[in-house]
């Protein structure tokens, strides 16, 4: 695999898969580098750069069949790992989450819950048993769990990390508005609800 | 307010109001650039330099007093308005925005739901009536309804979209998988939960 690919880019092949499956939903094998880039709002030439980048290149003229750069674009992402899930911290947000359909469709799957409230353990989500937070190792390792989802308190989330490492995920998604410190084997992707809402507030306010 | 303040400052204000507040909680009153480096992953010099834009300034060699800099950037942020939130499509997000806690210590709240399901339609969620999507315009503008956020799937998020701006929001919050369209006085937000992930799986197979 390539080096060096600037993260900017990295970032933008998840929006490109996204937008080639609605557009293979509307039926349509071929398409431009212009009209994906009206789709997203990204110059045809950052498209086309970006494809080049991965190996994939459009015919002059002519466009990219969709339903090849959309498999290809999954590959290089590694949807095709069909990587196991599991949500520790099964609030609303984790609850969510374990209920949320699109996660099917990009290959992943739920398959492990962990709380710490003992009203929750033994419960079932998406029929799915809440496990307690204690049994994680031995969950994790038994249920083959490649990814932790943290969607616990703030002040919880690094011994949550910790836990999750130590059992072997092989990254992680943080919901908790901190910073984690893992080690740099274990990729970390920070989402935060509240930072998109801030900024539309910031923009409304200069309305 | 000033003019041409770089996308890249303004998307992390809303990271430095959110790190302040955590800093706050551990009654830490006064923090170096240094530190705020550390806690954000962002180099000192470009936390002065973005503070600086917004007329924010440490004393030298001491740092920024923490209740004043969070409440300065709570009010460039605009959160001082005390936004108030209507859901459109009350499935398992819709659901689960309605119940986060973190928008309440934000000053958003949630005041109204929508969904164009009647079995959801008249139940309630978190105390709030769920509305049916046709009574958009009567409850947003009754409910005095600031932003509309969009969880419903991407085939039916335009039209959302267009009856929302027609209603009367000021901003809107788009978790839809989509590009949307809105005119340019209504500021747009996209939130897509598969991005991160997908992101994640890259990194993840590059180990």
């Amino acid at each position: 695999m390539k080096k060096n690919i600037s993260q900017a880019t990295i970032d933008r092949l998840p929006l490109y898969f996204r937008t080639l499956r609605l557009v293979e939903d509307e039926d349509i094998s071929i398409i431009s580098s212009d009209e994906l880039g009206r789709r997203l709002d990204i110059t045809p030439e950052q498209i086309r750069k970006d494809l080049a980048t991965f190996g994939q290149f459009g015919r002059k003229g002519i466009g990219y069949y969709v339903h090849d750069l959309k498999d290809n674009i999954s590959n290089i992402l590694g949807l095709q790992n069909r990587w196991r899930l599991a949500i520790v911290g099964v609030g609303h947000l984790g609850g969510a989450l374990a209920n949320y359909v699109n996660f099917a469709s990009l290959g992943f799957s739920v398959v492990a819950l962990f709380d710490r409230n003992s009203r929750v353990v033994g419960t079932a989500v998406n029929g799915i048993r809440v496990n307690s937070i204690s049994h994680m190792k031995r969950v994790i390792t038994a249920q083959a769990v490649d990814i932790g989802i943290i969607t616990v308190p703030a002040e919880e989330a690094q011994s949550v990390a910790d836990s999750l490492v130590a059992a072997g995920v092989k990254g992680i998604w943080n919901f908790a508005p901190i910073k984690l410190t893992v080690p740099p084997t274990v990729p970390l992707v920070n989402e935060d609800l509240s930072v998109g809402l801030s900024a539309l507030s910031y923009h409304m306010s200069q309305e």
